[in-house]
Formats: C-alpha cells, sequence, structure tokens
C-alpha cells in the first residue's frame, strides 16, 4: 500500500478491491458447510466473553447505566453490519477495555456536573460519539490508514503483547479479587464471612487453573493419541467453549453445602428488566445537554478517534499478517470510514461503541486457516485415494490433485499475489521418484502417503468469508436473550478464560519468542532456529538480538506502567505509535540497518506452523511418528536460505557435504537446503545401514 | 536361576555371588561423589512419605499403640541393616500398606479379648512376629524362591499398576477426607464448621494439584529449553523434594486469615513424648501372653509369611529386570533369610516390620540408572574432548574412550552379563566414517558431535552400590527426630505425591501401555511401536492383544476388589500368585504359544527409555532438536530384528528398497534395519536436494 494522502483515493481502492470478491465472500463460506461452526464457536467465545466482563466493569463504574446487555448489543450490531458491509470481514469488532476505561472516566466526570449529571451522561456520550465519527471520517478520506506500513512488526508485536499483558493482569487480579468482598455487595451476608470468603477464593482457583489447563489442552486434541480422529477433531474444534461448560457444570457439584453466591456468578440484569431500555431512547435527550458539554465532548472524542484509529488499524492489520498468505486485499480506509457510522449509531442509541479487537482478530484468521487446511487437506486426499485406486502414475496423480486443488481456488480477479500451487512441490516429488525409478509404476502408499504427503504439499490458505464473522455476531447478539443462562457461568471461570486468551496469543509473537531466547543457553539456541523457523537468530550477533529485545520490552514495561494511570493510561495507543518515529530515526543509529531489518521483517517466516490448527511447535513434535518429524525438519529448512549462506554453520562440513553429493539425486544443488542437516543425514542413514544387527 | 530345592543351596549361591561384589558395593558409592544425593534424596521422599501416612493410619487404627514413630523407627531400622548386610542393595524396605492392614486386624482382634486387650496387643505380635520369621526361614533354606521365574511380566505387572491404583486411591480418598471432619477430633473446633470444611478441602485440591503437576513437571526439566544446564539437572534431580517444599510453603501463606487447622497438616506424637516409648521393651511383656495365643498366632503368622514372602521377591525382582542390565547377582534366598531375622527383631521391640516395597525398589533402580548415566557421559565427553584437542583420527578418539568407559568398568569377576562395550558401535562409526572418507583426518565436532553422539553409544547400566540404599535410610531415621518440622507438611501435599508415585510407575509397564493401545486409532498404532519398541504390536494380531489384555484387566480389577473386603482383602497376593499356574496352564489354551511369548517377554524393549531420566519418551521428544530426533529414530530402530521381518511392513517397499541400495553405503546389509524407515529417509533426502529453493 503506498502512502498516497490524495482525499477518498484509499477509500475509493478498498471498496473497488472488496467489492470484486464480495460475492465469493459469501459463496465461499456458505460452501465450507457445516465446519465453519467451528471457527465461528471459537471467536464467539473469544468475543462474548471478554465483552460480558467488560459489560459487568462498566456496570460497577456507571451505577448501572451501562450493563453487560449494552456492550453486547453494541458487539452484536456492530458485528453484523461489518460482517455484512464491512471491507475485510476477517477483523472482529467489539466493545474493548479501552472503550471502558474511556466510558469511566466520562461518567465520572458527568456525574459531578449540576447541568450533565448521570441523567444526561449517555446524552452527553452521544455527542462525544458524533465528535469522534467526525474525526474518524475526516482520517478515513484523508488516507491516515495509508502509514499503516509504518507499524512494522516491532510496534504490532509489542502492542499484541501488551494486550496480552492486561488480559492476564485482568485474569489475576479477578481470582485475587474473588478472595475479597466485592464492592457493590452487601459484606454481611454469608457468603461474605471469612470463611466462605476463603473457600470461594479457592474454589475460585480450582475453576480457573481447571479451565486454563483443560482449555490449552484441547487446543491440541488433534495430535493426541488416544480416542478416534473425529473425536480428537470435535475437541479441538469446541474444546473451549466445552470446556467453559464442564467447569460450569463442575460449580454446581457443591451446591448444597454452600451458601448462595458460592462461586460467584456473572451478574447481569435481565434483559427485559425495567432498567435495561433506558439507553436507547438517549437520542431524545440530546438536545438537552448545555451547548459548552456539547462543544467540550470534543476534547474527548479526539483521544477516542485516536484510540480507534490506532486500534481498528492494528487489529485489521495483525489479522493480514502475510503469512497468512491473504488473497482479497485489505480495506483499512473504508472500514474506518465504517466505524465512523457505526460510533455514531451506537452514540445515538446510548451504547458504547466498538471497535477492531485484539487478540480475537488475529485468532479469526488464524481459526480460518485451520478451517481452510482441512478443507483443502480432505478434497487432496480423497482425489488422491480415488486416482490409486485407478493406478495412476505419479504424473497422473498430481494432475488430477492440481486439478481439484484449483477446483477448491475459484480464479480470482482480484487476486493480489502471486498464486501459491501445487506445482512447484509436485515437479520436486515427481523428481525424486523420477531419480528413484518409479515414474511410471502405479503409485501405491509407499511412495506417496496420501495422508503425510498432502499435508505438506499445502501452503497456508485461509478460508475467506463473511459468513464466520456475521454469524459470531448474531450468536452475541443472541446472548443477550440467554443472559439468564449466562448467569450462571462463575467468575472465576471467566478468568482462567481471560489467562487462556492471553496464552493463547503468544505462539508467533516474535517478541515474546526473543524474551524467551534470552533464558535460553548458548548450546540450545539452535533449537528455537529450527522451531520458530526464526532466521534472525543466525544473522544477528546474540548481543544485538539481546539489546533489541531489551530495548523492546522496557518499552513495553513502560506501556504496561502507563495504562496504570488513572486516565493518561487510555492514551497508551500514543506511547505505541512513538514508535514509528523512533524505529524510523532513532533505532538506526543503534543498531546496523541489515540487523533491524531482520529483526523487525514484516513477513514472519513461522508459516508452516499455523496450517497445524495452530498449536505450538512443541505440541506437533510431541506427537508426530518419525515420518512427521522428518517432514516436519525438512518443512523447517523450506526458504531457509539464509542458512545454507551463513559461513559458520557450513564452514566445518563444506568439504563432506561436496564429498557426499554424488550419492544423493542430481537434483539437489538445484535447491537451496541446509547442509548441517544433509551431514547429519547423511551420516545417520550410515549409521544405519552399517553396525550391529 | 534354576529351581533347585536343595536346602540352604540358594543361600549359599547367593552370599557367595555377592560377597565377591561386597567391597565394590562401597567403593562404587563412594566413587560416585556428591552427586549419590540425587537418587538418595528422590527415594528417600519416595520411602518416607508413604511410611509417615501409614503411620498416620495405624496410630488412628490402634488407639495411639503404634504411630509414625514407630514405622519410621523399623523402616529406618530394616533399611540400615540390609542395605549393610542384605544380598541385593537395589531392594528398598519399608513399613507397607497390608502391614498395617494386617496390624490393624490383629488389633481389633486384641482389643476384644480380655486376656489379651491392648495393653498385651504389642506383646502378642511380637509372637506373630517369631512365627512368621521361623516360617521365612523355613521358605529361604527350602529355596522357595526358586520359582520367582514363573513370576512373568504378567504377573509383575500386573502387581505393579495394582500398587500404582492402591495409591492413586489413597490419594483420591485422602483429598476427598478433606472435605469431611476427620474421626479423631473434636467437631465442634472452628476448622470443622461446614465453611471452613469448604474451604479446607478446596485449598487441598489445589495443594495436591499444585504438587502432583508441578512435580511431574520438574522431572522433565533436564529436557527444558530454558535455564542453564546446572539449573535444570538440579531441579530434575532434587525437584520432587523441592516441590515438597514450595507447596508446604504456600500452605502457610493464607495462615493469617485462617484458624489453626487448615490446611490440615501431618499428625504425630513427638518422639521424646510419654507414650512414644511404651513399645521398646515388649520384649519383657511376651510371656505373659497366655500360651493359647502364642500357638493361635500361627495363624495370622503364615498369613503374614506369604505376604512378605510374595513382596519381598517381586519387589526384588521389579528392581532388578532385565532391561537394566544389572552386573551385579540376584539375592532372592539370602534376602528372604534377612527378612526373617529383621521381623524377629521389629516384633521383639514392638514396631510393625518392614518389607521389600514397590513402587520406590524399582524407582530406586531406575534412578541409579539415570547417575550411572551421567557419571559415565561426563567421563566419556571429557575425554573426547580431550582427544579432539590433540587433533586425534576417529579411531584414535574411540580407542581413548573405550579406555575411559573400561576404566569406569572396573572388572568384575562376577560378572553375570555378557559385558556391553562400546565397540560394536565404535565398529558401525568407524565403518561410517571410512565409508565418507574421514578416518585418518582429525576429528572435529562435525564429524563427532560430542554431546550427542555420547548419548547414542552409552548402554544402560546401573550405579549398583550400597550407600544411597544406607543413607536414604538414615535419612529416614533422622525423620524421627526431625517430626516437628515434618508435621509443617500439609495432609494434601501427601495426597499429591500419592499420586505423583502412581502416575510415575508407570511408564514402562507394558500393561499399561497396552491398555493405552486399545483406545488409540488403528492409524495411529505404529505409534506406539515406536515409541514403546513394543516388538509385540507387529508380532502378534490386534484382536489377540486385546483379548489378553481384557483378560490381564479383568483379573487386575478383581484384585483391586479384592483388596476392599475387609480382612480377606490382605491376601490379594495369593491371586496373583494364582495367575503362576494361570499363565501355565490355562493361557496357552487360550492363545498361540508364540502369542504368549511376545505379549508375555519377561525382557523389555523400552531399554533406551531408561537412560533419560526415566522421563516419558513423549517428553523426550518435545525437546529434542532435529540431531536429536533423528537419534531417537534410529535409536528406536535397535534391535527391531522383527519389524524388518514382518511382511506386512515391508511387502510394499521391498522393490524400492532393493533398487535404493547402491544409493548407500556398502555396509548397509550388514545389519537389521527396517526398510520402511529407510524408505522414508530416502525419500525426504531426495525432496530435500530437489525442488523449489
Amino acid at each position: 500500500m503506498e502512502e498516497i494522502f490524495v482525499p477518498f483515493r484509499g477509500i475509493k481502492n478498498d471498496l473497488k478491491g472488496r467489492l470484486l470478491c464480495y460475492k465469493q465472500d459469501w459463496r465461499g463460506g456458505l460452501r465450507a458447510g457445516i465446519r465453519i461452526l467451528a471457527p465461528t464457536t471459537y471467536i464467539f467465545f473469544a468475543s462474548a466473553i471478554p465483552v460480558i466482563s467488560f459489560g459487568e466493569q462498566l456496570e460497577r463504574n456507571t451505577n448501572g447505566t451501562l450493563t453487560a446487555v449494552q456492550t453486547l448489543a453494541s458487539t452484536a450490531l456492530c458485528g453484523v453490519i461489518h460482517s455484512i458491509i464491512g471491507g475485510q470481514p476477517l477483523l472482529i469488532l467489539g466493545v474493548a477495555e479501552p472503550t471502558v476505561l474511556m466510558y469511566t472516566f466520562m461518567f465520572n466526570f458527568a456525574k459531578n456536573r449540576k447541568d450533565l449529571g448521570e441523567k444526561l451522561f449517555l446524552a452527553w456520550t452521544g455527542w462525544v460519539c458524533v465528535w469522534t465519527a467526525l474525526l474518524l471520517f475526516l482520517l478515513a478520506i484523508l488516507g491516515a490508514c495509508s502509514i499503516i506500513n509504518r507499524f512494522t512488526r516491532l510496534a504490532g508485536e509489542l502492542f499484541g503483547l501488551l494486550i496480552a499483558m492486561l488480559f492476564m493482569q485482568q485474569a489475576i487480579r479477578g481470582v485475587v479479587e474473588e478472595f475479597g468482598i466485592p464492592k457493590r455487595e452487601n459484606p454481611k451476608e454469608t457468603a461474605f464471612q471469612p470463611s466462605w470468603l476463603f473457600g470461594n477464593g479457592m474454589f475460585a482457583l480450582v475453576l480457573s487453573f481447571g479451565l486454563l489447563l483443560t482449555a490449552l489442552k484441547s487446543r491440541k486434541a488433534r495430535s493426541w493419541r488416544y480416542g478416534t480422529g473425529w473425536l480428537r477433531g470435535f475437541i479441538a474444534d469446541y474444546g473451549v467453549p466445552l470446556m467453559v461448560l464442564v467447569w460450569t457444570a463442575v460449580s454446581y457439584i457443591p451446591a448444597n453445602d454452600v451458601p448462595r453466591g458460592i462461586p460467584r456468578r456473572l451478574y447481569s440484569p435481565n434483559p427485559w428488566s425495567a432498567g435495561a431500555y433506558s439507553n436507547w431512547t438517549v437520542i431524545k435527550e440530546m438536545l438537552k445537554v448545555p451547548l459548552l458539554y456539547i462543544i467540550g465532548a470534543f476534547i474527548p472524542a479526539t483521544m477516542i478517534a485516536v484510540l480507534y484509529y490506532f486500534d481498528h488499524s492494528v487489529a485489521s492489520q495483525l489479522a493480514q499478517q502475510n503469512e497468512f498468505n491473504l488473497k482479497k486485499p485489505s480495506s483499512y480506509h473504508y472500514d474506518l470510514l465504517l466505524l465512523g457510522f457505526l460510533v455514531i449509531v451506537c452514540g445515538l442509541i446510548g451504547i458504547p461503541p466498538s471497535n477492531g479487537v485484539i487478540p480475537q482478530s488475529p485468532m479469526h484468521t488464524k481459526s480460518l486457516a485451520t478451517l481452510k487446511h482441512q478443507l483443502l487437506r480432505n478434497k487432496l486426499v480423497s482425489t488422491a485415494r480415488n486416482s490409486m485406486q485407478k493406478n495412476a502414475n505419479l504424473s497422473q496423480l498430481y494432475r488430477s490433485m492440481q486439478e481439484a486443488y484449483n477446483e477448491m481456488q475459484t480464479p480470482l480477479v482480484y487476486q493480489t499475489q502471486r498464486a501459491l500451487g501445487l506445482k512447484e512441490l509436485k515437479d520436486s516429488t515427481i523428481q525424486r521418484a523420477s531419480s528413484s525409478g518409479y515414474i511410471d509404476a502405479p503409485v501405491d502408499e509407499a511412495v506417496f502417503d496420501v495422508d503425510k504427503d498432502i499435508d505438506d504439499l499445502l501452503p497456508v490458505e485461509v478460508k475467506e468469508q463473511r459468513l464466520s464473522n456475521l454469524l459470531q455476531s448474531l450468536m452475541s447478539g443472541s446472548c443477550v436473550a440467554a443472559m439468564p443462562l449466562l448467569k450462571k457461568i462463575p467468575t472465576s471461570v471467566l478468568w482462567g478464560y481471560f489467562a487462556f486468551m492471553a496464552i493463547e496469543s503468544l505462539p508467533g509473537n516474535q517478541l515474546w519468542e526473543r524474551l524467551l531466547l534470552l533464558f535460553t543457553v548458548p548450546t540450545r539456541r539452535y533449537k528455537v532456529l529450527e522451531d520458530y523457523h526464526a532466521t534472525f537468530v543466525e544473522t544477528v550477533p546474540f548481543k544485538t538480538i539481546t539489546l533489541f529485545t531489551l530495548f523492546q520490552t522496557t518499552y513495553l514495561l513502560l506501556c504496561f506502567g502507563i495504562t496504570w494511570i488513572p486516565i493518561a493510561g487510555v492514551l497508551f495507543p500514543l506511547l505505541i505509535m512513538l514508535l514509528v518515529p523512533v524505529r524510523q530515526y532513532l533505532l538506526p543509529k543503534f543498531f546496523k540497518g541489515a540487523h533491524l531489518q531482520d529483526l523487525d521483517v514484516a513477513e514472519s517466516a513461522i508459516t508452516y506452523n499455523l496450517s497445524f490448527e495452530d498449536q505450538s511447535e512443541q505440541a506437533r513434535v510431541t506427537n508426530m511418528d518419525s515420518g512427521e518429524i522428518l517432514d516436519a525438519i525438512i518443512t523447517r529448512s523450506r526458504g531457509e536460505i539464509r542458512r545454507a549462506c551463513s559461513p559458520k554453520v557450513t564452514n566445518s562440513t563444506q568439504s563432506s557435504h561436496e564429498e557426499m553429493k554424488p550419492v544423493y539425486s542430481p537434483c539437489m544443488s538445484q535447491r537451496a537446503y541446509s547442509p548441517r542437516l544433509m551431514e547429519i543425514k547423511t551420516q545417520r542413514n550410515s549409521t544405519i545401514s552399517s553396525g550391529k544387527d
């Protein structure tokens, strides 16, 4: 994306690009069939649970003026509109923590003003929303999102980690509070006797850790050894919602022995209770707000606009990272414009507005990559099986697979990226087959292992469509009606879920991985290279990595510290935006250009991690058979051109590798590979073939 | 061991064998240096914690006549004597659950007799011990232990799993009881109000699961990625005791907010309190026991003798399984004789006798295998590094390593097994090097990777010595003095520890592994083959495996059920001894001889698992780098001759493998290897060498 600040140009381009694929956005979603429910449910829980919790927080802070009903309504309304007429349907909208903080601040300001008070609070926020929307329109029209490219990995990952820290902080704070008496409650109730408080707190520990550990385990179910494939797939897809249910059920086990209120559960008014409707007609009150306050509303509006501009764009960016190989275009400007409209709508009906959320948006893309992988895989496996039954030879097999693959692709006019096909991999496999003389023989499982080889062939692709976003928004909306059911969820399960979300967002974040690297002894650092596919470990001196990581960590802690300051804290995004000039002008003074580029590449190299149901690399290796392990080693070496060129790796083995060459097929030199890896393999092979029996 | 029932022959043979290595038993232990403390502490905790817990149980059941002081004293006394003059120093002695059950039964019998009563209870048990000892002498002298060989894997593993189940049962029961009011306590105390009971129970859940999960994690510390090698080694060696300390410390966190008695802690009288000494002088009372009861004591004595004969021998057998490659001889007969003496001594001073315990005895051997592995490894690594600095070539390197290895072996006259050397492996490596032309070049890290290749060279060996057993017994003894400190351990930490012991005893148990296999989908079963090295998966039809496992499981559940019957339950070993004729005469009618042999081989094939700090295979693979993974694959294929011969594996790949042959070094055909594995490797290698860059 170029940086053009011609008015409307950005919006026009976005609209043009997205309109071309609009029809496919729906058709693709509908074609996925029932499987679309897996990412939908996953994201619905990730989106709705924090929104409900923020609603509770808002209710405490605004004396019940705004509740979970309003936050859910906003999330559902904005989500539905965005999923239908929004630009990038991968972006998930929701009421986020900064919004809650801003609304709390505005409430505290309004309630003490004589001519405003609690009564006109929502009307005043209506004006704030109007101003915010105007500012957002301005930003969108002027093409402010063009500079999104300057938000490098450095800023994006720092922000991602900060959000994870905030989620984790909320989880810890939540559990600690389970040991105390909640503010709005009557401290004389039985449940608030010291003994029951202690029991409640301990029960909360059990429930939250139970949820956290089982949810993390369930995400890895696909690679479990036990149970049928169907069961494992089901648990991997729906394990997290399932665990919320299970631990909610567990929370009822001691129901007879404990007083009401233990464990504590979600608190929210029924949506059909009297008070829950006061906000919807706020538009009638808006003209009652004194002029001075209407003008003054501009001040919080600037803060919210900056916040939304940043959050919305970064969430969208993180959902569209290069490693996802997205094929449909981005839509930053148009989405910001639409956000402006959504903010006005929310303001006029007195609900807090929603914006793009992290980590839900990247989680959404990841879960859709898993879905696409499964769909492609199933199709290709059945095609390959078919061909093999017909005694096809290897080239026939690949031809039919390529056809099936192309069929799944629905050639797009708007395709922006180089099409990733099976061709290159097919060539190599045919070459390997021809060098071993099978080329014309019918293919059997020995030559082409359907289950394993197809996983290898598939590039990362994302099922880009609008259905999952629409469905999850509708589900959030239905939560309003399901409030009596939601109230059965213990708050401690919520805290466990917050911790789960924080941990789920870590893998793939290079800042996090570099932090871990600092705690790895030198002899084991090469493992990081192999696991995370992080080229910088070889190209950048460790001292520089350390320095860079320490700088980033300090900055992160600074941002985290800022969030603790009551009102300025809301503006922590400003500090992150400050990273753009810091990266461009300050950092090059301390680090070499090449090093900076390696440490801050926009493209991540963890591509192949994502295709495996976004479980951590570690989990994958755990359950691999030998074939899979070898696959994984090879997969990792893909694109690792730097490794082959790194003198410190090859020096010692260069000569031996030259000598070994003739042993292998002649196509060896056509490809960049890692000589060290080759070396190991060669040695092992001779070990296997010699020696005792 | 032949089955000769010539009186005294067995004892004589045992003594002869063990005397030859007696001096080395001590010297070897002392030479290990400070490292001997790792297995010592590990076993001390595994031995002392259950003994303390059984002591508590005994105290409740005998109205305080016997306490943890007496059980600890017995464990320490018998342990010290056995470690000094016993035959097999790998065997760990302790007061076990069956002993507690027998003593409880005898107490209930005695207390209701007018002419016996609580007062003469210990004197009467003295007589029971005398009779028991006489029976044990008889069994030892007549060579009853000769039939130990008929206890096949079938019986041993069933017994091992039963013990694990009993430990787990105790853990679960213990945690559940934390929610209730303990029997002997005053139910009116604050700590026993319903609210505090609930809090105490929940706290117990937190503490026990906390200990269980962290202890399991800490055992795998050596393969962690983070932290220095020293720290990881320390945590792996001392993690379990450390975790008991940590969770005991955690249990004091809410000390100010909770009443005394929450969480519940170990209860035992101080050893210097008045009541604790009554038992030591019981010998003076023994003649006061009426003659009828002295004769009647023969009845419980037979039961205890059968129990001890079985327990002691099986514990010893499990500690000396073939996969440990022990070099020093066994000593079943002499050890049973010695046990007789120990029983008399214990009886005369009024403490419950100790016998060989499971799972502690095999745990002891495993931890010593880890120790030996480390010692050998360190020695060879430094030797290899030295040679490489002197620019030695590969054969010089191996020569010096072989010398260092021999030095560590202290050639023994009593060596019963074929000496395992580095020779065979050395040959293969030299061959592989010569085929690639390095043979005369100075060795560098590319040819011989010191850290990794040495691990591959080392066979499983056990540091067989007496020091660790002596030290752990002395430590148990010092527990009596440290009782005030021990009382700080919460009982819930104990239950977590019981669960930990149950889980630690599972890996390597083929019955357990076959049970898991039943829950594995057919396509993943081959993974079991690779992980557990279990040949039967390929040689025995799955239906037969299922049938055999179901039979064994039913039998196991039957044994478990029997333990629930109040007094007959003590005799569950009889049911297990019944397995000997069942195996010999009944099973061959239902299963083919060859299948039975494969399913019930005395030798386990999991050899190489044990050398890696007895962590589960899964954990090992998790943190391996590519080299290690390849090593592991190769290691697994060692000795897997059956695999290569199994037609169902080779059929499809036979032709291709023939064609591939010339590509590899000529020594290939000299070794049994898995063609399927070879096949995969070949394919992958060509994949790596061809294709896109």
